[in-house]
């Protein structure tokens, strides 16, 4: 299955062995009930083939997750899922029960827009123009070798078309190696390729002008072949002798300071932070600071009229996924020393479920700020000092679409403020 | 001298012994200098009383500095002195030269706008209304205890009064303690106090209105008194097993990464930063990135418009000196545990200089931020993955001004930025 072996490096794929064993009701779908709902779903559709866009949790409603909350005992929750799948070219919306192993309901959509895009579906499409007579004949008449070129395709955008198309479609755009990883710095303008993702056919294919490729001199940005500092640095560490101060339960519920809330992956959203409170030591109780947060969209319009570029108005949540997007996080560069990692689960295009190892990280930020502090001269015969760190505690996850890779902070500080962040370091 | 009692708990005064040791033609006086240049004016004024309100470096003209930077062997130049007096109620700026042991000029200032406030002069201004009987009367009246009241004198403002007065002036306001530390959170509302510094005596007094004055409960900030969090935390420490990636030579040269600065203390200006520039490593040279940079001001309006408030406009480094009020930092509170420090020189108003020592500290900052990052799954058959952790470096001061901490920031980052931030943390 060639189509599998650029995501097959990534993860780890697993077999639906246990069952839930603790009883949030916004947890994540386990490996388990991953399994389950596609074989609900195939088994439903059977002999017709299904492809899995999306698979989540669907929460309870906020009523029955705050009686949950509130009672003493937590009784289970009903666990449903929610599915969109490609089934006959159209778009299905399915919720299933989990409890009762049924199907609760089944929707076509035929309003705009389209399902999130499958890992196994882009890598498929990118490997058309390889061996496409028309894209090969461009090729040589750009001078430039067949085996340095990489493909990626791109959502098409909308441009105010009333006729709704059933079409799920991408252009594909080429860049060239031959020299350098960098591939985005060498793309091979001028090219529009319209592959059907349902058929994986080139439906469209216009070469309209060549420019030349720029050169692979001085793009690679791994650190062996760039210039060096003139001083290297020494390591630097954030270290918990103790251990960290948070916990995370089973559950998935962290606690810290004041603060406690629940995290979870989802495919699409990547992290949501659900039930975020803090403790009013005065009342004895928790507040209520969040009920549910999480990235709903990134919206990446490139604002070019070209023909090649008008259509980069990407939707990088919606259409790549922040979730089905993350990288495995690496302990002391992604994350520092004193983080704590938790995995995700997915559903890859056929329905099986695989695991997204340290897909999040939670660790205790400390950057040397102060929180507080006065030095308090105004009392005759006294000098008063008080100095309190600023440490906050984050929950990071890091989505890597395309030449992008987004940097997914929820900074909860001992204020009670929660910051969010996406950010787009240099890359 | 109980004058001096409240500065003598922070500043070691030490005794003027050793001459410069180095040429950085930015260097802050030495304490050899500083004595030197007090004895100078004193002795030109002799029997007159001189107070001192500021000395500091007078820097060599840009070109001359440029010209040391650049030549091979640094040839010293000529080290003068600013310095701001009151003699007989005039302001006098006057340059000494440190070679010739000279007053090189001194002028008479005539023009708006006052020294700024000494140490001393705000001791003593303080204390006046304690035993000043109209003042006794209000408290009694106010049914308060007079050995809880403590105050603070502030500079008047200028609300465009045409006739220039050479009458230098603070109102003072007093604050009541009585149960907690926390003054500022119980002033002492309705009175006017205006206080003459040169002649120090109370020139003027209004007792407007009776206010109730807010209750201590709950007001006091220092960790034994406060409500406690319901989880403590667990130490948290930037470790560098090697040592600092930094090299600070006893010019006060900072060479860290690609960068290389000067680091100054300055009564006025607290940090001031010089010569920063980044090594080019294509051109093999350092490329200037600042000539000089320093906060000039700190703008403080409270906009309200009452007796006792509109005139409180106040420009806190230049009326009481970012340098003057700094304090001295304490190593994994005010400044991470890799911290290195440096101590400033300042004079009292008799010309004594004293000793701050580590005023201005200087780390490397990293709060498991990632700088750059890529994660490549384009290229067939490949994973390439580099990430850099964002390490910078930091150089602060915090000023103690009244109520408020300020705590300024360079922040030098590998991108070749200078991120300067002046914050204020809850205080």
């Amino acid at each position: 299955m060639p189509l599998f072996f650029k995501i097959s490096l990534f993860f780890f794929f697993v077999s639906s062995s246990y069952p839930l064993d603790n009883n949030h009701p916004l947890e994540s779908l386990t490996l388990f009930e991953l399994t389950q709902v596609t074989n609900i779903v195939k088994n439903s559709y059977f002999p017709l083939n299904v492809t899995f866009h999306y698979v989540g949790l669907n929460e309870p409603n906020k009523q029955l997750v705050l009686s949950w909350l509130s009672s003493t005992h937590h009784p289970a929750l009903p666990r449903e899922a929610i599915v969109i799948t490609r089934i006959d070219q159209k778009t299905h919306e399915i919720i299933v029960d989990l409890s009762s192993v049924s199907i609760l309901s089944d929707k076509i959509y035929n309003g705009h827009g389209y399902p999130m895009l499958t890992l196994q579906e882009q890598t498929a499409a990118d490997e058309l123009p390889l061996s496409y007579p028309p894209f090969i004949s461009s090729i040589k008449k750009r001078r430039l070798k067949l085996k340095e070129v990489a493909c990626q395709g791109y959502p098409v955008g909308w441009y105010g078309e009333k006729k709704k198309s059933t079409n799920r479609m991408v252009k594909v755009i080429c860049y060239y190696l031959d020299g350098t990883i960098n591939l985005y710095m060498r793309p091979i303008e001028g090219i529009t390729i319209i592959v059907l993702l349902d058929q994986m056919t080139i439906a469209s294919y216009i070469d309209r002008l060549i420019v030349p490729v720029p050169k692979a001199n001085g793009t690679d940005y791994m650190g062996s072949k760039r210039r060096r500092s003139s001083h290297e640095s020494n390591s630097i560490k954030i270290v918990q002798p103790d251990g960290p101060s948070f916990t995370l339960d089973n559950g998935n519920t962290v606690r810290w300071g004041d603060w406690k809330f629940h995290v979870a992956y989802d495919m699409r959203a990547g992290i949501i932070i659900s039930l975020a409170s803090m403790f009013d030591a005065d009342k004895r109780e928790f507040r209520s600071v969040m009920y549910r947060g999480f990235v709903s969209e990134v919206f990446v319009p490139y604002i070019d009229l070209t023909e090649e570029w008008y259509y980069r108005t990407y939707f990088d949540a919606g259409e790549y996924g922040f979730g089905l997007c993350a990288v495995e996080l690496e302990a002391s560069k992604d994350c520092p020393e004193n983080a704590k990692f938790i995995d995700g689960y997915f559903i890859s295009q056929d329905g099986t479920p695989g695991k997204m190892p340290n897909v999040i990280c939670i660790f205790e930020r400390y950057a040397g700020d102060i929180m507080w502090r006065h030095t308090e001269l105004a009392i005759p015969g006294k000098v008063i000092r008080k100095v309190r760190p600023e440490v906050s505690l984050v929950v990071r996850m890091v989505s890597t679409v395309g030449n992008y890779d987004y940097i997914t902070d929820y900074e909860f500080k001992q204020s009670g403020t929660i910051k969010v962040t996406v950010s787009k370091p240099r890359s």
